[in-house]
């Protein structure tokens, strides 16, 4: 057994007796895990460069499993409507589950959630540059991107989930 | 005669009584009746096992005749965001008198209700998922329900609205 | 070796070296654990018939852990104002981590908090009837009580707070 | 030489010459200059480190002369409502020009400023926590800190303040 995959076992049974469900067989549910804010940071970082080999300005925001924020930051230069934008997109991923990209589809007229972008003060954004951060059947928290095209905050927020395992310690 | 059949029966007259049909024959006219929390919990109960046998993490909400909530139950795993999206469906269908289902064709763009979802302090909600609670002819309140696909949602408020009978003790 | 007895095994150990004790599982410390929907209702279950022996009318709710509602319920009669300010106070326990009747003392003109009700869209109420679910270190949601006199809802909130133990089934 | 103090004399250079004080001797005047991500993270990250040596868990936003966001980070275990104080305590300096605590005193009933914290749609805080970054005449931005007493936030802003000059590259 390697060493790795031994750290693994362990840091999930820890997990379980932190979460009061120790010796419950199977794979350890890792339920209302947050992301930490040395997590969030280490994530933003690798978005962040990202962004910068895209050569787009972002605003970065991750929020928890509480869809409370967490961390944001704004690059040089970014648009100053792109905080709100970043912030609710971490919002709209973990109060919808989804991302935002996907509930663009939805949210179109005649389309089954046409209108939700009113229904809750207008944080929810139904647009791309918004990702679920999962890890097993668990979303830890969000990750909203603003500040490229759509395409561009669509495949920021897609690497940033991405690369959410190399940043998370317990994994 | 039981004591709960007696005073049912005394509810009864009173309310026929109050509303100014006292001895007609036939039902009572209902005006200004309330869902009391009571019956508004009994129907969340019934909605709640259907969702779980569809599979469903639902938020659901009952209003009363003034559009006002009476009871709301978020189940474990519901979304975040089907909090207020329940509870504002519960205000629609009262505030319009009609099922969320059927205000989402009449706001599509174009359509005669186009631009109602920025009215009302963005309360207003236009896909299905909300019923009226009618008896005879009063609405007595709103049932909103939030958490599976649109079909699943107009599914679980048209089955709250059939159940509605089964929990109101002055039928 | 299968990783499920491994797993076991492994749990053993870590529950050993946390409680000093062999064998002896010991308390399992509960991080980021929320109060589910079930027992949510149990409490305001509770708090309802407690009300009702007092004469009040009361909306109680109840938030979890990442200060998002859990559950609502509207005494009949009770005010209409009454709901915002109940499911605030539950949030307003989670975000700030205190009870609303100390906030109330802090938040008063040449206080050190005076102002914070404009700080959070509105949502930090400043008087008793909130109180924060407590299990050993952690917030596992809060609990908002609004419809009596001040001194009836912080009384309430209070009831609510120590008859917690009675519902958590995993206590 | 060393290459930190290398870097500082040529920024300082380039400076001069974007200012138009190029050869002039010195101080270059900083106008309209915003506070940089790289320098918001490093005034946040000092300000932590301050902070856990305390004891406290708390919100830090920096924002720019706009008095937008700049970054916002939230330490573990904060208060979930900190995070809009912390954000509004950063734009409030900008905003007023001076520290909430000055505001404080201001706004008290009676006092010249009373009900200015309604004025901005709720984003002016007027308790301690809140420090401008200044650099000679110049506010490049702002510093907000929410999450002890207010004795320690207000203790937080100041050491921020103090400590901006060791995070700007062209001073």
């Amino acid at each position: 057994m390697e060493r790795q995959e031994l750290e693994q076992i362990v840091a999930s049974v820890v997990n379980r007796i932190q979460s009061g469900t120790a010796g419950a067989a199977g794979k350890a549910p890792l339920q209302n895990k947050n992301i930490s804010l040395e997590a969030a940071k280490d994530l933003i970082a690798k978005v962040e460069a990202k962004a910068k080999s895209m050569g787009v300005n972002a605003v970065i925001a991750v929020s928890n499993a509480g869809a409370n924020p967490v961390a944001v930051h704004c690059m040089d230069n970014s648009y100053i409507a792109s905080y709100d934008i970043a912030v609710n997109k971490a919002y709209t991923v973990v109060a919808l589950k989804m991302p935002t990209s996907k509930l663009k589809g939805l949210s179109q007229p005649g389309e089954p959630l046409y209108g939700i972008q009113h229904t809750n003060q207008g944080r929810i954004v139904i647009f791309g540059g918004g990702a679920p951060l999962v890890v097993g059947d668990d979303i830890i928290g969000g990750l909203g991107v603003s500040g490229g095209s759509e395409e561009q905050d669509t495949a920021l927020a897609e690497y940033g989930k991405e690369v959410l395992k190399e940043v998370i310690s317990w994994l």
